[in-house]
């Protein structure tokens, strides 16, 4: 992709906090069962969520992309978050 | 958490692939627009699917899990997915 303005390219990875149900990760550990795979332990879904944002330096972009997390993105009561900054 | 066999925990990253339209992206987008973030680019949303596996030989675990995603955890038309066995 061509860029005409300078970009961050931000990864904010969310994860359900240990302790807290999973039952999408469930139903696909059925579903793998179902197709034969064995061996299976414990299987967690989560998001990722990649922000382009116009801004050059890494350590405000981190901190924008923060707030971003608190405020919408991240549920913090059941969900942990972290942040890449590439 | 203490293991009672030898696991490895393989994570697998699917995102959209680039041209496929991202509406829970944009979603995104627009909210964080609504709440005053400016200066953001392009906002895609992917999925993180971790997996324990009573595997001990990496390249094995790596097989199976690509399995995995080509059977039921990619839609691999639209979809790619990359592998990590930690």
């Amino acid at each position: 992709m061509s860029k005409e303005y300078p970009t961050v390219k931000a990864k904010v990875h969310i994860t359900l906090k240990s302790g807290v149900l999973d039952p999408q990760g469930k139903a696909i550990a059925n579903a793998l069962a179902h197709l034969g795979f064995d061996g299976l332990g414990e299987v967690r879904q989560g998001k990722v969520i990649e922000i382009e944002l116009a801004e050059t330096d890494p350590a405000k972009a981190r901190d924008s992309v923060d707030a971003m997390c608190r405020k919408l993105l991240a549920n913090t009561v059941i969900e942990n978050y972290a942040i890449e900054i590439a």
